[in-house]
Parts: C-alpha cells; sequence; structure tokens
C-alpha cells in the first residue's frame, strides 16, 4: 500500500513536495484553518482534490490550488497507543471477543482506508472506555477477511474455536464480523454449536467507516450488556434498532437478514420483533421460548457445501437446472414464489433431481411467511416430485442448514428429517 | 379433473352411493343441517370425510359415519348465470380489464377447486355489484395462468395486447393477475411499454379461494376507484396495504415486492410509501414524480430472456458461474450481499463474463438501499472486472430490465446506458 494511495497527477506531486502522505495529521490553511488526516483516494478520483478527515470523522474534499500552507502535524492517534496497559478489575465477568475481521476490527481503516486486525484488548478498551467498567474482556483475532469473503471453511474454524471455549468461565462470547455474511454465519454457527452454553453475539458495525461516526462503539457495549443480562443462551446478532443511538436489537442468529444496503439498523428479525431490545441498562426480552431447541450441548461441526440455492423466476432457464444436477450437487434449496413454487418448465428436471437423491427443500422468495404447498395444484404436484416445504425457514438460512444437515447425515432420510426439525429456533409460528 | 377429485376409499364409495360429486349443491342432515357445495379434496387428505364450502365462505370437514341424510339441491350458482346482462350507464367512464388468470380470475375455484377463465365483465360485475356504480367494464380473458406460470413470453402477449389499446377511450386498463410473479410482469409492462398514455393496474387477490373471505372485490374496487383519479400515467401494483378492509395500496410497478407469502398486504413498495393510498374514496399521492421520465409513448416489446440472476452466497461455487459464460448467456445480474459485493473466489470468472461481453450488473440481496462499489476495496475491484453497480434497483426488476435493454439494443454500450438510465420510476432517491 502506497503512502500515496489513489493520488495521482497534480495531487500526487502536491504531496511529494510537501513531504506528506496518506495517514499523515495536517494542518491546511486555505480559506479556513482544517486540522485533520490525508485520506487516500479511489482510483476513479481526479487529480484536483485533497481529501482530509477532520477529527469530527467528516470527510472533506479541499482544491489544492486553494491551498495556501499545509503543514505536518504530530498525530493525536499516537498517544492513544502509547497508552499502558489497562488495570483489569477482578470483580467484574469475564468477554471473550473473536475477531474475523470487518469495518468493526478495523481501528485504522479512519486513517488509510485499509482494513488490518489491530484489535487488542488494550486498543478496544481504549477505545470504548465503558467496555472496562462492566467487563474483562479478553480479545483473540481468528482472522481479517472482509465478510463477502468469509466462506465456509471460516464458519468451521470459528466453531472449532468456539468449541474450545465451551468449558469455559466467560460469561459470554462476542463475535466481531462483518455484516454482508453475518447472518449466515450466525446461522451455522446455531446449527453446528447446538445447545452451546455459553451465549454468543455476533457484532458488527453498519457504518462504512468513511462515515462521521462508526455504530462500532454502541453495538460493542449493548452486545455485552446483553450477554451478561440475557439470562438465556443462544446466538444472536447484536446491532442498532434504527437511526437513534439508544437503542440495540439482538435478534435471533437464524430469524435475521441484512434488509439496508448502508442504515444503521439494517438488520431485521424476520416476521417478529428482536428477540431482545436494549434501551439503555434496560433489557426487554420479546422471545417466548428457549433458542435450542436440543438442551445438551451437541456439536455437529461439518459441512457438505454442495448445495445449490435456486432462486426461480419468469424465464429461468430448466436447463440451468439441468447443469446443477449434472455437477453432482448434494441439495438445492429452492426460492421459490408465493406459497413455494417454480413453473411447470421446471418439473422434469426437479424429478430428475429427485430421483438422483438430490436433497430438494423448498422456501419463499417472499421471505416473511411459511411455504404451504397444499393449497394450490403447483404446490401438491411439487410435493409430488419430491421437494420439501420448509416451513417459514428463511432462504438463506435454508441453505445454510441443508450444507450442514448434509454434512452430518449418513441418509437422504435423516437429511429430510433434520431439516424439518427446529434446532435453533430457525422455524417459528 | 374427476368429478369426485381426491375422494378416496370410503368417502368416494360415499358419494357415488349417493350420486353425488365435487361441485354439487347439497344438503347434509348430521349433528345439525347443513347447506354447501362439495369441495374436491387434496391427494394425502384421509377417506373419512367430506369437505363442504358453507354459503359464508368457510369450509368445514363432514364425518361420513356421522351424516344421516345428504341431497342433492339446486345450485345458487347457476341462477346468477342466468341473469340477464347488465345495462351499461353510457355517462360512467371505460375501463378495460384484460385477465390472465390467477386466484382472482376464478369464480369457480370456490366451487371445484380448479381455476378456469369465467370472468366475463357479466360475471364480474354481478359479483362485485359496486363496480357497474362506478365504470363500464369491458373485459377480455388473455389467458389463463397460475402466475408461477407466466412466462416472458405472456409478457410479450401482454404487452402486444396493451399497445393495441394505447389510442382507445378506455380510462384505464386493469390487468387480472396471480400475485406469485406480479410484480415481475408490471415491471417488464412498465419498460415495454415506457410513456402508455392510458394508466393501468395490475390487480390480484391473495387470499386463497378456501379462505372465508377473498380480497379480490375490494382490490378490483380500488384499482378503478384509483385509474380514474390518480390523474397519471404509469404501471402499479393495486393491492390490500394491510388486513384491514378499508386500504388499499397502489404501488409503483418497478418498486414493488410480494414480501408476505400469505397476508393480504404482502405486496410492499421498497424503501418508501405506497405511490398512491385510497381510502374509500380518498385517493392520497405519495409519489412526487411523475411514473415514467420518458415521456412519449414508446414501445420497445422486445426480449432477451438470456439473464441470468446470480444470488452470492458464502460457500458460493464459482465453476457454477463458469456454467452460466459456457450456457452463452448475455447477461447476469449478481445479487451481492451488502453495498454490493461478492467474494474474491468469483473474480477469475467475473473476468471470463467481462472478456466475453456478458453485461453484468450488481443489485443487493438486502432489498432496500443502493449498491455502492467505491467504499470498500472488493466493490471497487469488482467496479475494475467490469460489473455496473445498478443504483437501488431490485434485484428482480433489474433482472426484468436487463432481459429487455438487452432485447431491445445493438451493443453493450447500450445497454449499460439503458440499465442506469431511470426509465419508469425504478430507480428512487
Amino acid at each position: 500500500m502506497s503512502e500515496f494511495r489513489g493520488y495521482t497527477g497534480k495531487s500526487l506531486e502536491f504531496l511529494k513536495t510537501n513531504n506528506i502522505g496518506v495517514g499523515d495529521s495536517v494542518k491546511i490553511l486555505a480559506d479556513l484553518t482544517y486540522l485533520g488526516i490525508i485520506m487516500p483516494r479511489y482510483e476513479h478520483s481526479d487529480d484536483k482534490h485533497l481529501v482530509l478527515k477532520l477529527k469530527s470523522g467528516y470527510n472533506i474534499g479541499l482544491e489544492i490550488e486553494k491551498i495556501e500552507k499545509i503543514e505536518k502535524i504530530p498525530s493525536p492517534e499516537k498517544n492513544i497507543e502509547k497508552k499502558e496497559r489497562l488495570e483489569k478489575n477482578p470483580a467484574l465477568p469475564k468477554i471473550l471477543l473473536l475477531s474475523t475481521g470487518g469495518t468493526i476490527a478495523s481501528k485504522v481503516d479512519y486513517r488509510t482506508g485499509a482494513v488490518t486486525p489491530v484489535l487488542t484488548a488494550e486498543e478496544l478498551n481504549s477505545s470504548v472506555p465503558e467496555l472496562a467498567k462492566i467487563a474483562n474482556v479478553d480479545a483473540e483475532v481468528l482472522f481479517s477477511e472482509y465478510s463477502e469473503n468469509i466462506m465456509p471453511e471460516h464458519w468451521l474454524k470459528i466453531a472449532e474455536k468456539l468449541k474450545e471455549y465451551s468449558n469455559s468461565n466467560y460469561s459470554g462470547i462476542i463475535i466481531a464480523h462483518g455484516t454482508d455474511t453475518m447472518h449466515y454465519t450466525s446461522s451455522f454457527l446455531s446449527f453446528a454449536l447446538a445447545g452451546f452454553p455459553i451465549p454468543i453475539a455476533l457484532v458488527g458495525s453498519q457504518r462504512s467507516s468513511d462515515r462521521a461516526s462508526s455504530d462500532a462503539a454502541l453495538n460493542l457495549v449493548g452486545a455485552i450488556k446483553f450477554l451478561l443480562g440475557c439470562k438465556t443462551n443462544g446466538v444472536y446478532i447484536v446491532m442498532h434498532q434504527d437511526e437513534n443511538d439508544e437503542t440495540v436489537a439482538c435478534h435471533v442468529g437464524t430469524r435475521v437478514r441484512k434488509n439496508h444496503t448502508s442504515k444503521r439498523g439494517a438488520f431485521q428479525t424476520i416476521g417478529d420483533n428482536p428477540a431482545f431490545i436494549i434501551v439503555n441498562d434496560q433489557i426487554q426480552r420479546n422471545m417466548k421460548d428457549d433458542f435450542f431447541r436440543i438442551k445438551e450441548f451437541q456439536p455437529r461441526i461439518n459441512l457438505n457445501t454442495k448445495v445449490a440455492l435456486v432462486k426461480y423466476h419468469p424465464g429461468y432457464d430448466p436447463s440451468l437446472l439441468g447443469e446443477i444436477i449434472k455437477m453432482n450437487y448434494s441439495g438445492i434449496i429452492f426460492e421459490g414464489t408465493g406459497l413455494g413454487h417454480i413453473g411447470k418448465t421446471m418439473y422434469d428436471n426437479v424429478k430428475k433431481a429427485n430421483e438422483k437423491g438430490i436433497f430438494l427443500g423448498m422456501t419463499s422468495q417472499c421471505i416473511d411467511g411459511r411455504v404451504r404447498m397444499t393449497v394450490y395444484e403447483s404446490g401438491r404436484d411439487l410435493l409430488n416430485l419430491g421437494i420439501i416445504p420448509l416451513e417459514n425457514i428463511i432462504p438463506e438460512v435454508a441453505l445454510v442448514k441443508a450444507m450442514w444437515a448434509l454434512g452430518n447425515s449418513k441418509t437422504l432420510e435423516d437429511v429430510k428429517q433434520i431439516m424439518l426439525q427446529n434446532i435453533a429456533s430457525e422455524i417459528s409460528d
């Protein structure tokens, strides 16, 4: 990574002349006096501006021609890094924080635009001072991936690591995770670690790092309050409830989706209120049942990733389904229309898939609501072709569950039975 | 279709002995006296019960052993069919109703469980008497398909038929349509008939016919009120706003999704309020801009259906994308994660697709919110690989638009330009 990242032509020349690079703290004299950090630029940017991150967190572009003077000043960040290690208070409960990457784990993002795993307990405690008052947080970096690059093999690593801590004296475990695929990971952990005896909260931050204020602190503090106060087990996603900074929502990890690309309150429980809501120090419980329907800890940490998600639409080419069959997939999760339908044009290949012993499950692209395949003729036809209606399991969750069920079963009948068994609240009333 | 459909064993024998079949009106003496119509049964039903549709619309199961007497009575339906043709009031505005099938077009569903196109103007007016008071409705049956069987070739037929009426004196056109894929059809019509001079409303009924009361009447009356009072053009979906029978929502046909498998208020405008809301006779307009951004009627009724919808998820096998490339697809719409991301494992095949001249568009499986591919490194990588970020176009709409754009363009550059041009309010602020 160059220290002039993204700067070209005039702007690059300007920085070099002044011996200043990306990440430097500077004082700039133009129409006003600005204090801030030089930010990297994107590759398609012009060469007439510098981008400065102000103390408020906002980025501004400054036209080079209008800059009268620029000078380097000592970085305020350095002071924080030099701080002594925080004392732990042995009277406080213990929380384990496992970091997997994503915006939440990237303190340096603000300065250089790069995501690097810098999350030590000390840095965390110094950046969110409230944490040290409520818990002793031990942190461990598992890996550092944007969540679009989190793969099933990462799920296995996280699950194996959690299994190591199943007998520990932690009161709760936080997994810092990118938000894009957080709900896929939470689903896998819910199945693979059914009955896990310590509550688990996946936490991310939704505001991209170039925004004024990150939601990481509120989400982290909320997650710890939740883990210490929820008096239940399970795998949850803990994030802002909405745009305000007062409310944190704790979603059942198998009933949640990222439903907005950028809003803080992007995560939503499908078809219900969040399981828990935290307003300041109050924890409101909405969940009626236990998270795990299996009471004893039964780790089954295996996967068969040969499962395809087929989202049906008018004009879906049945020969594409034919290719999936030829590619020796073990399972197909259909995202059908409405109550769980796909067009007649698909029937021949569905029949072939069934004859080949491929697990066939039906969910709905409506996302909310239950599939019911006995109402219309199409549904009844598909039942006869061997498709299993998967109640109201969310399509993405059904996909993960099928990978997991296929990885932990010997026969197709076992898979069918597991898919309809409510293991981790993935099926709701 | 047998007149004993679904009946087996004892129940079949009972019907045959009494010379009664599915669809017959009967009087049954058991614990009480029941009047109703014999309904078909599903294939997995037991053979101990008859199912009777009562006048209230409810279905009940009656145990055969407890039936003392059963006798056929004249069908009340027959009387309606014999009714004289309704007088038209020439002072009222004219509405055209095109029927394509689905629950809304299936009056007979209540009697035999089969969907047949029986929707004539007379039957419609006699079943929804309020219609004749507000408009003269001419009805035409185009075809009769459940909407999961509506294919792009049906879209073309509907569009060609509408084009014939572009110079007519109808004040509005209703398309009766199954709900499952109604939003795909409305999207296609919005693009193919950009600038169409008469407002169009797609109407369905969400309650399956075996429920007590259908929402068809309210939706139809609401649609006519909307078409006569909206004072704008465009293609809308008009359906119940929620569970109550007072409010009808009119959604922009390119910004709407079926978001629940069974609720009456299943259709939702994504990221905004519905364009219009009708409460009794009041029309409330929420839409700020015109529906069509193209002012003149410019029919472009062509399609290229070789477009794949690739919903990315952890564990998506890149070789499946490879197969899509080999199958000579012309376009791929990605449903990426978050702001518009797919994993690094996909890059090689994305590069191949781009080199082959396949149109590559990015949407988000979050459904709500805008894709922004300059925020994170992954997004910038994908931009460099030739993927076009499609603003906040809903994935299903992007798919339909790509099929349409590819069918009406000569070069890939044209397709790219059309995909980012806001034609029918598919891109919102």
